[in-house]
């Protein structure tokens, strides 16, 4: 058994017994299912959004989450505001860059909140990470790579670019702070059937990042959980529909032991 | 049979026949679950939030639900709107201030509302009770009486405080409009794990009130109502994602015989 | 095999090898499951709403729907925005004029859409079309037809006056473009019992108008296929919240062949 899989299990068992305030402001298509997996989880999900309310709410969260998923000028606001009590609480922030490089509204608003708040985690794939680093179509990502060595090269040398904590997810995750690299290599075709899936192993990421100020360790413990129990549940659907609910069941029914026995993070 | 139970379970074939229309200003998380509850329970819910909207929507329905979950000041606005609108057409109110004692605004709004507005029914759990009443964290509310006697003595003097039918959620509901004291006890220990359960209880309180114009009976109906679909649900359930399914169903399925049957409702 | 049914058959196997980016501008109830079923047959779904957003999606996708559901002023100007450029760009538009007839905000925010923009497609209830052609309610609609020869009649009426194609739907659906008049007669009396099936039928419609350019056949595939999946869910559903789970699992698993078979199409 691998030391790093034995931290993740271990912050799972932190999870639930902390049931972090995971305090959401997230986008109007995953708050209802956001909020069912970080409660099948074992966390305790908020979400809120007014200006004249987010500093406060902030205050008496384990950690911050912000997605841009369905975006206005006035919620990127929030999110800035939110964001900046956080890292003067030094509460964890993790960012969702939804749809980052398909608009410029988008793009700019996702590096608007990396450059006035203290993102300490972007989860993201490919193509999001890459836009966020400010490189065109031809640039290679981690999902054009030739090997798994360069992959993790490539996402390694984007944090460092981006001076963050990146979780790059595909069908190999890369999580690097631009010094160590952890591959988790769980999951299911199946979980992008299902709508906010991504958004929801973002909010995750919050749940475990509240509970382990390491965040390369935080991110990879919640990527592997969430791919884990995208892999039990495929084992009982039939379709996205049955799918999505087997896996808020396998998100509540998964225990540390099946952590060590079924997460696949490698460094 | 007591006199109470069966007058709940007619409750429950008015809501069946009369479908009415139950006009929510709610919070983005559970509109969709809240939908989907009034749909199985057999009433029609429409969602409207424009300022320039709701006075019409509400002139439509049967009773009017406002959900501080997600609030901004706008929304608030416009629930106050709505609210007056109904007070006027004397369509009863119900009010689910999620999170008041949380945040200032939280708490704020909810007493703005009660104050403009003229509310039925406040659906909430103790703490969110406790801080519209004004009281402090030092003040014992229902979940930290000594016996059920002391918690609904503690509830009736709430009502008498705030002047209104309260409905006090947990593990024993209390509904009392300050003179007469009802207490329910169906439920389930999954129920909090699924988002909007409570909200989807206010939600339901407020198609009951629509066909009984006794306020308590109408809270006692729908939380019994509920927590008996709770029940049914969770011998079916494996975690919580097929539990809210389960108990989607039950809502639909269950018979006004089986609230003769299965209701725990004492006065 | 009639070639309408061998037609719509065709068009499930180019939705599910094109995966056209469907951009919904629509209500908040019904985000989440709009996207799940858009994942569920096959398509890309995307949320956007901001004015400053919606002209560079919906420059990215293959079809537009707008749906009033929640709507408030702000919204219906992004989608009189996003409209327009559609029309630029002759990316089809489908409208769901969800309440219309119900309040005036929704009737004239309808037909304020419907005069600034280029909708190619209506789907609604019997009531939302007759409102949108501004009859009362002593106008017969094609629910109030005494045979399905008149209540195509109706129909057909209707599309020539508001010169776009209709999708009425009801136990039988009506599409028509004012000249040609198909029926489809596929469903499930459980689907208006699941929030939102109506909104995805449009959202569905969608999907399929951006692989085929006739509006008609476009409009019939996405109602026979969604009827057809309800018939398949049913067959499972012991209520509404199985019903809709099966429902999402029946749209991913319905093949062209089920089509072929089961779609009653007829012109």
């Amino acid at each position: 058994m691998s030391a790093i899989v034995q931290k993740c299990a271990e912050n799972l068992e932190k999870v639930r017994a902390n049931k972090p305030l995971v305090h959401n402001i997230t986008n109007f298509v995953v708050m209802n299912f956001t909020a069912n997996v970080l409660l099948a989880t074992g966390a305790s999900p908020v979400m809120a959004h007014a200006a004249n309310e987010v500093e406060e709410m902030v205050g008496l969260a384990g950690s911050l989450v912000l997605n841009i998923g369905t975006l206005t000028d006035s919620w990127v606001d929030a999110m800035i505001k939110a964001g900046q009590k956080a890292a003067l609480l030094k509460t964890p922030v993790v960012l969702d860059p939804v749809g980052a490089g398909a608009t410029r509204l988008r793009t700019s608003s996702a590096k608007k909140i990396l450059d006035k708040t203290s993102v300490q985690i972007i989860r993201g794939n490919s193509s999001e990470i890459l836009a966020l680093a400010g490189k065109d179509n031809t640039t290679r990502g981690v999902d054009a790579a030739n090997s798994i060595d360069e992959a993790a090269d490539i996402a390694q040398n984007l944090a460092r670019e981006l001076k963050t904590t990146l979780a790059i997810t595909g069908a190999v995750d890369f999580i690097t702070d631009g010094a160590r690299t952890v591959k988790v290599a769980n999951g299911h075709h199946m979980m992008p059937l299902v709508t906010g899936t991504g958004c929801s192993a973002t909010a995750v990421i919050g749940a475990f990042a509240a509970v382990d100020n390491n965040m390369v360790t935080a991110a990879a413990s919640g990527l592997a959980f969430l791919g884990l129990a995208g892999e039990m549940a495929a084992k009982k659907a039939d379709g996205p529909g049955s799918f999505m609910i087997h896996f808020l069941d396998a998100l509540y029914l998964l225990s540390a032991n099946d952590m060590l026995q079924g997460a696949r993070i490698t460094e």
